[in-house]
């Protein structure tokens, strides 16, 4: 059993549901791990984590929506508004979603659904520099399951 | 330390939240871990994951009425109707609960609480196969805490 | 490798949004762990776990109002009212937030960033003695990463 753990900066733009599968998936199959799991988590509070479809943009737009439809950006309804409309919504779509996310690896890869990938969600209305820290446990030959 | 993984099937029914703890915990228990971490994924992206209570079936309908309420089945409010009304709901029901869930094992057994059960949603209306990827990492002599 | 496991009891005050960082990384550091993964488990299904930003005050109050908005306290939304009007949306607050945390430990300390802290969610309307599992595996000498 070995541990591996590594930061990877993803820079955002406002508001972007951006794929980061090729980012993850590239360092995590590099580590030669066979058999194990591997832990992604955003130390932000108005960016988070979220496995979705990944084949149609369209559901990246509706998902958008709908977070924006139950978490409107009108600040008679927070008290917290000291960075501007998009603070607090930003805080509970982050709490809507994930701040980390637990992916098996087998092969030495992955174990992602065929329409699945990982996403990083940018709440705020304007681009950042957000980490990721990636940390995978494993072994290098596969146990008999 | 050692790692143990395994694919299960479970066949569901349209708009089922199938309690899957039996299933879950036979294969733990059946691993000889004492004390480890239980990795519970799945990898769809129109069928999630829930630890909720198992005692009473009307918190399941409840749930599926409040989930219904919130994400509604209104083509006119989605772009990605590909698959039917019940297609991009049963994305947006995915993000708002969990593609996977670890786990703590004590004395061999999965540590849910008294009221806790593991549950499978599929968001779908109609039946599908899905699969779970298992992941136990763990020791089979317990460490002094 | 090494793996490492405590339970803690934390008293919650009705509805409180609890903060429960100082608790998780005091036995986390003390356990001498230099790269690893911490799980966070609450074995309960009317109370659970995020993590969010803890600077403001503020933010925990509009938390609170936004799940309050909506998962109302309406006991004609739902069937289960065994226990009273924030029986059900208990338990739905509990499944739009967290069972479980996965967290990386470096440099023998939980890595969460500058404005994150844990959270304990009490979601039901009386205090309760609510258990906490901690799991933490990892390695004494950090990998070359």
């Amino acid at each position: 059993m070995r541990i591996a753990q590594t930061r990877l900066s993803i820079t955002t733009t406002p508001r972007q549901i951006r794929e980061i599968t090729t980012e993850v998936a590239r360092w995590t199959e590099r580590q030669r791990i066979a058999t194990g799991l591997l832990s992604v988590y955003i130390p932000h509070t108005s960016a988070s984590l979220l496995i979705q479809e990944n084949a149609s943009p369209d559901v990246r737009r509706d998902l958008d929506a709908f977070l924006r439809r139950i978490v409107p950006e009108d600040m008679s309804l927070y008290r917290h508004n000291d960075e501007g409309p998009d603070d607090m919504p930003a805080h509970i779509k982050s709490a809507l979603t994930q701040t980390q996310l637990t992916i098996p690896v087998a092969d030495g890869r992955l174990q992602l659904g065929t329409w699945q990938g990982i996403f990083l969600l940018e709440h705020r209305a304007s681009p950042h520099d957000r980490a990721l820290i990636l940390t995978l446990i494993g072994e290098e030959v596969p146990s008999s399951a």
